[in-house]
């Protein structure tokens, strides 16, 4: 039997699966999809700036924001909509996520495979999920330890594709995510505290990106380990 | 300005309120606003079945469960229909539940006043808080460590009356919340895993009890601690 979970948090006691995707909507999981679109060859996620500055080594690009904005010295933000217009053929991104790396990480520990969704990739991230085992489980990453709007609706539109391709919803979670994702994605994303802070840094343009469905086949998975880091493709 | 927050779970860093709404609605708090219907003149919520058992002087009735049913000793299980055709008038109930005591305490350490909620008692629970404070906020008790949709679906409902008495919801959790509470009460408790627990134990009725909306006026409030038991009257 195929059966999808929904985790609302990367909580200490998170169960086994063979598949997780894990989302960070606004924006850590958008912006990785757009990385990988744009033509990078890898992706590097690490918890904070500091390890994301001494991870280079020559020619990666450095990812990540202080208050939604580029860092000093850094290539990018943690704008999607920025990375859209980019050309990375071939690049290397560390891609530096408090939120994002942290779920990621949870979700190696209990994962054989591991993958980035958003909206921006349902629908590529679906059908890899679906080829790759039977036991699916969605991991939202939350903001700072609180359950987010943006990621459990985002975990309901993953997880009714799921159940599209014959997966049985099991547990509370997966319940919860599926009413929320019978309302449009535009308002419910706009009315999450992450839209809400970017709205506030005047970035709101980003919340409409996220907003897209199936913008993307490029799903972000995880290939190894790089000391801190953990390295999608 | 009147503002409503929901918690879908009893994390850590839980922030301050006026007043708390704590709701384990499968079934401990419909099963304590049931005792004070019943006539109870107090209601001590202890963690387990021991320390219920040790708080025991002369005349107190002892309420708990083990899988679902009544325990060796006790007078009575978690069972709000129990209690609803017994009569316990002056009585005082030791009440050992796992998650609603969890959730209650860390309420007492973050409100200022702590009070019982559940879909039997919500309109009176609302029309309490509403009169008790400006900040008002629903915790949900959560099962062992995971958010309930049983519990975030009453928090809607707790939710949404309070909307309409002038309050404004903040924060993702109560944007969840109010989602799940545009649907009808059973159909919503039955799709909840304490539900389906309480379906394979025999006591499927219990749920269809608890979905009863506005039964008791009764909203048991924190009157003191009495060494590890909350004290609610």
């Amino acid at each position: 039997m195929k059966r999808v979970r929904v985790h609302p948090l990367p909580l200490a006691a998170l169960p086994e699966a063979e598949v997780m995707l894990v989302v960070d909507v606004i924006r850590a999981t958008s912006t990785a999809v757009m990385f990988l679109e744009a033509g990078a060859q890898a992706l590097w996620l690490t918890a904070n700036l500091e390890a994301a500055r001494a991870l280079r080594r020559n020619g990666e690009l450095l990812a990540g924001e202080v208050g939604g904005l580029r860092p000093e010295g850094f290539d990018f933000g943690n704008s999607p909509r920025e990375v859209a217009v980019a050309e990375l053929w071939g690049r290397t991104v560390i891609h530096a996520t408090t939120n994002g790396t942290k779920a990621a990480h949870k979700a190696a520990q209990v994962a054989r495979e591991v993958m980035l969704a958003s909206l921006l990739n349902a629908p590529a991230a679906v059908q890899q999920a679906a080829r790759l085992g039977d036991e699916v489980a969605i991991l939202c990453a939350g903001k700072e330890g609180q359950v987010g709007l943006d990621d459990l609706y985002t975990a309901g539109v993953l997880a009714q594709a799921l159940l599209a391709e014959g997966f049985e919803p099991v547990g509370d979670g997966v319940q919860m995510a599926l009413h929320l994702a019978q309302k449009p994605a535009r308002p419910l994303l706009e009315a999450s505290e992450a839209a809400l802070a970017l709205v506030r840094e005047g970035l709101g343009e980003d919340v409409a990106f996220c907003a897209q469905l199936g913008l993307s086949e490029r799903v972000p998975r995880l290939l190894e380990r790089r000391g801190e880091a953990l390295v999608f493709a």
